[in-house]
């Protein structure tokens, strides 16, 4: 088998080497296609050396299929197609113990905390793992990971038909947004400033502008008679958007924080109180978001297909991060770890 | 009858008048007991210069007894007495057309946007009255609006049974926050500067700390085992308040915000997010909210009498303003506006 290793300071190395066999509890997968999330770049940058120890496996967007299972594992058998939700929680903590497992004071996240899927073959816990529909595409499954993000931010925005949605900021995360937004029956306008991904936006049909040429606030209150947007996701991390979400949201809206933020941002309290608005942390994914996802690739109801940017051999993953770093317009790179 | 005009620039007068008739469905009020309110010590201060036509009675809190009654007024009659919920919706706008009154854009607050309750008789419309149990003692009545302000907040956060509570700030919101808090059987953790408020925090049975000598976050952490608090309201409406509320709250905690903040403060929406943290705001209150604080005074499960600091003629309303604004060590000031 492959292995891509990261070394740190923005090195990978393809490395051959064995698979490793399931422990008891386990599952090795033949890993088919894996994705590059915003967290890989993270680390690729060095923004998470607290957390990684190279040289190390990284990586966590994947389909495959079943190729071993360890002592005690019910539930999947070879050849089942598989995708991986990447949470180890540590069962001790209050968050655990309240049975909130994506919040866990001290979640191991695969791929991160532990050796993650750039390889051709992953061994996890099988609890990790959900079963996929024998005919879907492993290309597209590849997607099932970002789109159970997505999902999760959805459910907790509590998106219903006929609403009103803003989703600032349109890369992976904010794309999957909207469109399962959209699936909901909701209106849509997003935000973002990169023109690729803005017509990209407009190409999936969404409802798009950039909010350097268009008075966004102006827009939403025109188009909701004054009210407001039902729910507002803010999807860019940036000051900006934290400055801009309130005054987006309707009177009781509901503001979903997605976007990594990476230091305290300014917050018009006053418009939360007055307004009585709801701002909710959206983390991850329960087990409940990745079903809702799987089943929203598997029928077709998203166009995962069109955010593929380009599928290459795991060999190119240092080529591909540098590609990523020199600002190429990537919505998602697979990688094609194995037949 | 008498009344205290507001004139601008930090100046009452008191002139002599006669009673406004009631018109058809409004209902004129013999004033009991007025309170004094932030809001109209901002007003005096010149805050609100842009809703306040001087001269202008103002004032909100108040006890009284209906003494006439205008065309068309059904469920109350002479001799009741009442509080008014000082609130009329316009009708109109989004969040009218949704049923959610308190946060109408247009709202008209009695007091601010029209004559208050400085004033010996006061004539309101009669859908902002509660009827009160007829042994109520009118002078404990008068803090029925600030309790349903503390009521409505304590709603929002879903306080319940055991809940680990944590109140920043107690002025007379906070104070009372925390004692309903208290009712529902949560433990309470009060953090105050004033030395006066923080005395009579612990005299009234809370928990309470000075977060310049006490590490709030370490005390926390250690009372709910590292798990942070079920709900935090933040009723300081300081930066340093929206700096520390995420830090305090547990996973899937709740903080409401009802501190007003004067400019956007900075909030760690990376905590908000990681530990998918719920930011509510919380605004006056809905008529629910008066029936539970009329209840929690007349069975006197809150200590309100303590809250008191004294109680004057009305005559002593500029001199009251300027010891308030001097410093005074005052939680409540009441007004004894007739007999």
């Amino acid at each position: 088998m492959k292995a891509a290793y990261y070394l740190g300071d923005k090195k990978f190395q393809i490395r051959d080497g064995a698979p490793l066999r399931p422990g008891p509890g386990e599952v090795r997968l033949n890993v088919a296609y894996s994705g590059i999330c915003g967290t890989d770049f993270h680390i690729y940058l060095g923004h998470m050396d607290h957390r990684i120890k190279p040289p190390q496996v990284i990586g966590h967007e994947m389909s495959g299929t079943v190729v071993e299972t360890g002592e005690g594992v019910t539930g999947v058998r070879e050849g089942d197609k598989v995708v991986v939700r990447p949470l180890v929680p540590c069962g001790r903590c209050p968050a655990c113990h309240a049975g909130h497992y994506n919040v866990c004071h001290n979640i191991n996240v695969l791929g991160v905390d532990t050796p993650g899927v750039f390889q051709t073959s992953w061994t996890v816990p099988a609890s990790t793992l959900h079963r996929l529909p024998e005919d879907i595409d492993l290309k597209l499954a590849a997607l099932i990971e970002p789109a159970a993000v997505a999902a999760h931010d959805v459910r907790y925005g509590q998106v219903a038909k006929e609403d009103y949605v803003v989703v600032l900021g349109a890369g992976p995360i904010g794309m999957l947004v909207a469109l399962e937004a959209k699936v909901k029956g909701a209106r849509i306008l997003v935000t973002e400033v990169n023109p690729f991904r803005l017509n990209l936006a407009r190409e999936l049909g969404l409802e798009a502008v950039n909010p350097e040429e268009t008075n966004v606030a102006q827009q939403v209150m025109e188009q909701t008679g004054g009210a407001g947007a039902d729910v507002v996701f803010e999807v860019t991390g940036t000051p900006r958007g934290a400055e801009v979400m309130t005054g987006l949201a309707r009177s009781r809206g509901r503001i979903v924080v997605v976007g990594i933020f990476a230091r305290p941002a300014p917050v018009t309290l006053s418009r939360v109180l007055w307004a009585e608005q709801h701002i909710l942390g959206a983390r991850l994914y329960e087990p409940e978001d990745f079903e809702t996802a799987i089943s929203l690739v598997a029928s077709g109801a998203l166009p995962v297909e069109r955010l593929i940017s380009d599928i290459r051999p795991l060999e190119q993953i240092q080529a591909t991060f540098e590609e990523i770093e020199g600002g190429a317009q990537f919505v998602k790179v697979l990688f094609h770890n194995s037949d």
